[in-house]
């Protein structure tokens, strides 16, 4: 059997100790655990950002992984930190709410961390990554039964995706991630482009046209703006061989509207 | 026997779920997998910036190491995928010349990979590294024969090394590569500051002419802009100390000039 | 038993196919190698920042961990590289005193790397992480008995943490380091803090004065400038969800003013 797996992800930066140090503690009680960075780049206290980079990645592991998720504006102040599993993966993390969309439509199970014994000691005040989570994160990897971690929980904090809201002819959602080519992935469902394929649909960015709706980026002359069904299967609007969110100066939260033309849109809205 | 070895090599960014998913893809089929990044900060859509880091990297490891490479603006599009044998290396890249560099001189062996069987379904139109190039590379890692991944071919895209023109005193190349400390690799061979050593010579990076002639960085004071041989064997531009690009303005394609002074040329010119 | 554990911290880059080449040649020789990765973000040729980041890093490893340092201003020159073992750690170095913050108060035992048998041929002048300590290291790892890299030595250059300055009614530091998040740590020890904390006490970085003493970040508000502990036991000035760095346009060296209000300072300083 393979040695376990303890992913990391942090708000740290690439050139910070943190890093190091979480790595080190960890390997110190568990030798053998296999570490694998996922991100340290998540933007500094972002936990909007953590949520949809998580939803992103963590299903895609193998079962009984281990997510270490350090990105805690709330550190040293009453905010639990949580052990939880959901859909076969394992986490550890901050109840702020950065895991609970990679968990929508699932029943998570959830215990609150009280058991110094756990813990690395003295428990600083702003580092409980490196004095709670991670050596958690390697006795769970031993084989510690989480049972011992502390007690279940059904109240923790919640994010939720924002939804669009459905005109008579019209989806207004908002850009929810911008991904490092700077394509801008939304709320809104990329069916619609798929399914509407055969109708005038207009599509529109803080008011600038979206000029072709594509199936992938190489369909399109670069530099052409395009719409498409990210890979997360969401509507994406992305510039081939640029960067969306320079050219239209697009962030998270940025309007995006569908406008449907020339025909009946009842019933029309996200699944 | 040690468990084996992928790297990863992508343009992907550190700050991005997409490198995650690859290596979760690769773990979901064999968790006993061991990940290697090598970066994921190839400049978007660069291919010849990955075919010179590649060739710069991949002829360190082990033989039978297996090289993931997605630096791929062509996804989607109908460029094919390839699994490629080269120099004891092996890589999972897509035809797009990113890793011609590297097999320059030798004689791979190349397969389009055209069997879904060892593919993510569904497969997405964006994203072929987590859905085809992760899949296939955790399947090979479990021992899979290659032969069933799809039909060999002698037809790919190549990338070439830019050759220096060779004047009747003057060799006239250019910057091939610039590497994080702005230090200039050049397409120029090293080795003409060393058989010229008893000769006059006089270099320039755009007009601008290079002071020293140094074997190491620590011979010159800091600022100095000096020439040297590079760890990968070309003549290379630095500043002591300093950032070659930012001080010189310089960049791949920037001109670099070797003039022979008093002497004869006959016959000069890369090897 | 676990495959032995090689860690990494350089100032290559990202994007740098020097990290790769440093992987390759460990890998090449030791297969089973586990490598990690520490930063490869150190400012380039910053000596200094690299010492205080192994300081806050290298203690939490468990022991016999070799860690291989490369941050060589001085490549190609006469400087040595040294075998370090220091309170269970093992390190591969440039002797530039990048390693002796970590060692402070202890006994280390080094060697020169003088025996050319164990490095790969020929050495190039200008990396000697990837010719000299990559190939160390991966021996190393494989059981070679130290004593054969070379002969023990009791000089090396030496790094001290700047000391503060005790006046009458003050204590006068600076920052040392500055963190991902413009969090300056500074050289004035955090237990000042809790022990004063019945006595007025003002704290300045460049003359403006600190607003507030927590315990941890969320006491106060977002935006609020505050002194805390930091996760080292040191001073440490930050921004609440903010950046203190930019906010102040502080970097390492900044000074940094204590001054005890209302009440004899005999006695106080570092301990």
């Amino acid at each position: 059997m393979a040695d376990p797996l303890i992913t990391l992800t942090t708000d740290f930066g690439e050139d910070s100790p943190y890093v190091a140090a979480l790595k080190g503690v960890i390997l110190s009680i568990n030798p053998a655990a296999r570490l694998v960075d996922l991100s340290h780049q998540i933007p500094p206290q972002d936990v909007r950002h953590a949520a949809h980079f998580l939803a992103a990645a963590v299903p895609y592991f193998p079962p009984a992984t281990l997510h270490v998720v350090v990105v805690d504006p709330g550190v040293g102040s009453e905010r639990a930190l949580l052990f939880i599993e959901v859909g076969q993966q394992r986490l550890l993390a901050p109840d702020n709410g950065c895991w609970t969309l990679l968990a929508a439509g699932q029943t998570p199970t959830v215990r609150r961390l009280e058991e110094p014994r756990w813990w690395r000691q003295p428990v600083s005040a702003t580092f409980h990554g490196r004095d709670i989570l991670a050596p958690v994160a390697g006795h769970l990897s031993l084989g510690l039964d989480p049972r011992t971690l502390g007690p279940m929980t059904t109240e923790w904090i919640r994010l939720d995706r924002r939804q669009p809201i459905a005109g008579p002819d019209s989806l207004t959602g908002a850009v929810e991630f911008v991904d490092h080519f700077g394509n801008l992935i939304t709320n809104l469902p990329g069916d619609v482009l798929i399914t509407q394929d055969e109708r005038p649909l207009r599509i529109t960015v803080s008011g600038q046209e979206v000029a072709r709706r594509v199936r992938t980026y190489a369909e399109a002359k670069p530099g052409t703006l395009v719409a498409l069904v990210s890979s997360t299967g969401m509507l994406e609007v992305a510039v081939v061989q640029g960067n969306a969110a320079d050219q239209l100066q697009a962030t998270v939260g940025t309007e995006v509207v569908l406008t449907f033309l020339g025909g009946a849109a009842s019933g029309r809205g996200p699944k």
